[in-house]
């Protein structure tokens, strides 16, 4: 018998707006998440502040979570995950990992990304080697406890660098596509640490600084002219310790010469992967995968979310590497397509 | 009394995308569009192509098209502007340029963008001075009509070239942001120039390549790859007419030294601008616009569609710049939304 419930799966941005959309549209959803608390990576990762604007990520989820949980319409479970299904659209049979089931009409996967693993297949630049050398979500925690040091002695950083594209634009590791949102999230970051620790300088070292639309006038002028962040189109060869701190080589491809430059901390700014929530999602509902392991959908532009599987939609970092603007638009626009698949299947199932 | 219909102001894809779905919710639409023909820039600008898949601009958008007009709920005007309005959330009386009256409980502002006008304060380029110089929608009509010629000569372009940025990050001329989209038009314009003249060299003078997300293995990739399109990080300083072709002055700034290369055509990759229909739409509306004239919205990046006006939302290109996705998805998103007031207003007016 049809179902009138939407299944979202994945509690974090993505996931928080479609479930508020479909129950502002009066819909009825189930939400699962496979962690205790909801808000997704910004929260599991401690994001201290939100891109663009700064906002302190712990309120702006708040502030999203509040809209759904609590609601009569909103059944929020979390700790669980989707173990399997059958059905078909207005009619899917979901198992959860703890045995239960879950009758939906429609699905939105918002599953989102993880972050590249620095350490996979080669030793980057020494992550896994080097105390000092973190990625961009280990700074974020730093940022957020207002306590930025260089791991290997607590010692306040005097100079702190950022190596922009790990695991992104690589052929490589197999991650030819950029990660979209790593110059935004470093210049972002830089500017906390300048704030933080006004006497550290700071540097990021960059292939294209990819600041598009407003990010240029809102963090890129305001991160060169008020901060004094230091941009170097560069590319960063090794990382080596050296009396006590880290040295930096590579080549400045705006000089045209090699450089080499100490740090204290160096900051690895990992690009995007499909999380293994998003590759489950993909082969439990038998959904196309492209070649990275992101979700495809079936015919962008002009359509963003709707998957090769009918019922089935997608939204945010699950279809490919996405800013937060883009999960919470997509987000939206993926839960009015299965509040109206829903309602589409109910009127078609009613009685005449 | 409250009115259960949706006002959606622009035939773009956006205006287009929120149109369809308001009316798969089950709700109600006036579409208002001041063109004869519905489809927005991509129709009225002729573009040959849609980024990044290069599925033809017409056809794309007579997908769209077919969504609405026809549908029973969906009341679609052309020739007709938006000219005052008044009343409040869930009871909106717009009046048109026609005198008609138009009730609706939500409206969703979908009035895009223009080009950037090279000719703008300063002759920039001498657009308006070289008839060789061309901006980035010129060549999509000359892509469409598959004969790219010198408008000078029609003799077919041995070397033809696109300056990147005109019109944006530029404080000079006031417009600051990057208009996110021109690294992508201006890499695919360059592919089908190259798949049309295979004998024309063709070359992109950027300060960095914006080709986020798939864009860079999409696009990127396969310009440098298979098409052969060369790419120079550079700064054009002038044009100049010499021999009966076009000599570009500039600075090669990975060689680190000064360039003068003679071209046939010379492409001006041009900015976005909120269109006079975006500016028109704020001060009707009554919203609030940034310092560049689009239409701010009241809490990104959790909310990317909702105005400080109660009742009205905005999508895609009126909010700054946008690529189709971009646009679509909050298209989708700002519907939603609309759809979502209008009923909450409905049902609280209902009699008990």
């Amino acid at each position: 018998m049809p179902s009138d419930a939407v299944l979202i799966v994945g509690g974090g941005p993505g996931g928080l707006e479609a479930a508020a959309t479909v129950v502002d549209l009066g819909g009825r959803v189930v939400l699962v998440e496979k962690h205790e608390k909801l808000g997704g990576t910004p929260i599991h990762e401690n994001y201290a502040a939100l891109t663009p604007h700064f906002e302190s990520a712990e309120e702006g989820m708040q502030r999203m979570i509040d809209r759904v949980v609590g609601n009569p319409n909103a059944d929020v479970r979390t700790q669980v995950t989707v173990a399997s299904q059958e059905g078909s659209a207005g009619d899917f049979r979901v198992t959860l990992s703890d045995g239960s089931v879950v009758e939906a009409g429609a699905v939105v996967i918002a599953t989102g990304f993880q972050h590249f693993d620095p350490g996979r297949e080669t030793q980057m630049y020494g992550y896994y080697e080097f105390p000092d050398v973190i990625a961009l979500q280990d700074l974020e925690a730093m940022l957020k406890d207002h306590n930025v040091v260089r791991p290997s002695n607590g010692e306040k950083p005097k100079r702190l660098c950022f190596i922009q594209c790990v695991g992104s634009r690589d052929r490589r590791i197999g991650n030819e596509y950029c990660s979209k949102v790593c110059c935004g999230i470093a210049s972002k970051e830089a500017i906390e640490v300048r704030q933080q620790n006004p006497d550290c300088q700071v540097f990021i070292f960059y292939i294209d600084m990819r600041m598009y639309g407003y990010w240029e006038n809102q963090i890129y002028w305001p991160a060169q002219e008020q901060h004094k962040v230091q941009y170097v189109k560069g590319i960063i060869t090794e990382i080596l310790p050296k009396d006590g701190r880290l040295l930096v080589r590579g080549e400045d491809t705006t000089m045209g010469r090699p450089m080499e430059v100490p740090m204290d901390i160096v900051v690895l700014s990992v690009g995007m992967e499909p999380s293994k929530g998003t590759r489950d999602m993909a082969g439990i509902f038998e959904i196309p995968q492209n070649k990275y392991g992101f979700i495809e959908t079936a015919a962008p532009p002009l359509d963003t979310v709707t998957t090769a599987k009918e019922g089935v939609f997608v939204c945010g970092a699950a279809i490919g590497p996405a800013d937060l603007e883009d999960t919470i638009s997509s987000a939206g626009a993926a839960a009015s397509k299965a509040v109206a698949l829903v309602r589409r299947t109910a009127a078609a199932g009613a009685p005449a």
